[in-house]
């Protein structure tokens, strides 16, 4: 091989949405583009809050373009992060220092980066609770390290045995991502406070801060009156993993943000190694323009209830067909069960409807399909009667 | 250490030139934003075409917000692909395969994304020519890979013998910077293919592709009726390494690319590793909006003759002054010598003076300080004072 082999079969496998992506635009062009029911990719559906056109026009209108596109510093523009600390405070009740916030690149930058300034040793290994996002392995390897896996409980909740059972001496991290990227589900309070307290005992048993980093793009997206909890009220070494992606539906330009808790083990010295990693990864400063965007519009969403609605009608839908689905209060997805136990037995019987899924092996968890569900309203209005057809096709419907 | 020593190391050790920011921020609260010349950053002082805000606001006078700020392909969008591939070919006369390009955020993760994808092994040796930029090591080493930096010849121009001898079995790849980022220097085409040659017999000698990676974002930058040579043209595993920043004044926004050469020996698999070392580092896909943006000012610059007449004005000053200066056709920095040979000699002379200058030993060239001239032309005017003081200082003036 020529070049790197790793970075190779990373750049060979496309991922199995991808696959089923292209699979789809191929589809569409033979049977047209109405007949195919895609719900392989999680691009928000919802447009933009209208808050955001408004503050880019506003911001482009100013006398010195040189400053609006320059190089802000390396962590953000510090009038961004006092902003999103402000915020954070206010509907969160967990006060960040801004001087320990770093603007990202959107999520998946949030987590590589903070991957590679807590991983140290090629021994260490991060946890995760599946189902999880599939890049998780990704990041964590290329940081070094080891990903694995905790199985869900019931309901794809948290096993908190299961997860005290997994930690050891090399568990440097853990992933925790509420709401839940493939499954909707959002995690208790009830489970943090467990999870936490799994951690602070291993922190303790093995003499070293366990980080928690908090995976939560879906942060905003959330319904049934629920609310995330704010992880750093109840663990000390936290490191949040923002993005702007879902909440204002901007995932194509690349805005979140890193906020190392306060509280932390040496929070500085942190905080320091997260700027180190940013610089060797080559992240010199997060765009400009989407920062000064994010100081304006941070407290803001998109059509959240779009979601919601979205979500009332498939899950009812599909439960009534006899299909069995943890109840996802939050994101925008749904991870429903393979009648069979396989999950590519239902993905390719939905395929036949040209009804796109995504199976979900790749989830860390075997024997569901994921269905993100950031679609038109009128998609899956007009999706409902293949999903009966493949639900009869399994003898579910009574 | 309760994370990444190397990271820490590199987020706590501020560089040299943010050092000098930091000092000229401060001094110029003390004695007036007018008395500080503040030679340190490379950000750009002219402001983008006009053509940049235009094509923003049609941008965002979309009815669908959903798609402007949506995902891209990894790679980037097709038609950006093939906008810049076309006016390249005729620009320049090389013809790169836009299914062979993959846009970035930036040239610092064009760098860190190609030196990932053809590193292979802890033993490879990346070669540069002195003066570089020092993120370069960083990003080489982050890599996995070991930085060996070629000494210049006369004029800092590249010594094709000490570039030819520092070759060996573990060479993978070489970075070229022309113009050249802190000299202004750029190579001439006999440099260029002097260095082909080299290569060529090199990769036949050690069987295996030696990578030419030319980091590129000066490349517009150029003055005196000079041209950048395409590298393509001169050797077939090259690796262009592009970004808006400078020739826009967009460095904030971080929008760039990597073209792999379709004459790169298996370049498909190398591209692929591109691909796959972009995901590994978390770039999902590079900023949308900027990458419609770029389809629209690829073919701008911002005004080039500004940074000429910057040149003109202080090239021409300081060798009346009596200072050595390698004759910068490009790029907007001048690499002067010390008179003493002690880079920080006259880089503290100057600070007497509220002359901010970079020593140059973080570039791997001792004895020089570098200026960055893309300020305005008044602060130039007003400055040439304080450097005639410095120049006599060193008894430099008849």
């Amino acid at each position: 091989m020529i070049c790197n082999e790793k970075m190779y079969a990373l750049g060979a496998k496309r991922s199995v949405i991808r696959e089923l992506f292209e699979y789809g635009k191929k589809r569409k062009a033979e049977v047209g583009e109405d007949k195919v029911y895609d719900f392989s990719l999680g691009n928000p559906s919802v447009p933009p809050p209208k808050e955001v056109k408004e503050a880019l026009l506003r911001l482009l209108d100013t006398p010195n373009e040189t400053a609006l596109h320059g190089y802000t510093s390396a962590q953000g523009d510090k009038g961004v992060r006092e902003t999103i600390a402000k915020n954070y405070k206010e509907k969160y009740g967990f006060a960040f220092d801004p001087d320990l916030m770093y603007m990202t690149c959107g999520a998946a930058a949030s987590l590589a980066i903070s991957l590679n300034a807590v991983i140290k040793d090629e021994k260490d290994e991060v946890l995760t609770f599946a189902p999880f996002f599939p890049e998780y392995r990704v990041f964590t390897e290329k940081a070094g390290a080891k990903l694995v896996a905790v199985s869900p409980a019931e309901g794809l909740d948290i096993d908190v045995e299961a997860f005290a059972a997994a930690i050891n001496a090399h568990t440097r991290a853990v992933i925790l991502n509420s709401p839940n990227n493939p499954s909707g589900v959002v995690y208790s309070e009830e489970k943090i406070k467990a999870v936490a307290e799994v951690l602070k005992a291993a922190s303790a048993k093995y003499g070293a801060p366990i980080y928690l980093i908090s995976d939560e793009p879906y942060r905003e997206l959330i319904f049934d009156g629920k609310k995330a909890p704010s992880l750093p009220l109840y663990y000390k070494d936290v490191i949040v993993c923002y993005s702007y992606s879902k909440a204002l539906s901007l995932p194509g330009e690349r805005i979140g943000y890193i906020a190392v808790s306060p509280q932390a083990t040496d929070a500085e010295a942190l905080y320091l190694a997260v700027c180190g990693a940013g610089r060797a990864l080559g992240y010199v400063c997060a765009p400009s323009l989407f920062q000064l965007l994010v100081k304006e519009c941070d407290a803001y969403t998109g059509d959240i209830n779009a979601y919601k609605e979205n979500r009332d009608l498939l899950y009812g839908a599909l439960t009534e067909y006899g299909f069995t689905c943890a109840y996802p209060s939050g994101a925008f997805y749904l991870f429903v069960q393979s009648p069979t136990g396989d999950a590519s037995a239902l993905s390719e019987a939905a395929k036949e409807e040209d009804v796109l899924v995504v199976p979900s092996d790749s989830f860390g968890c075997a024997g569901y399909v994921r269905i993100a569900y950031c679609v038109s309203r009128d998609l899956i209005e007009r999706s409902l009667p293949a999903f009966r057809r493949i639900a009869e096709k399994f003898g579910l419907r009574k």
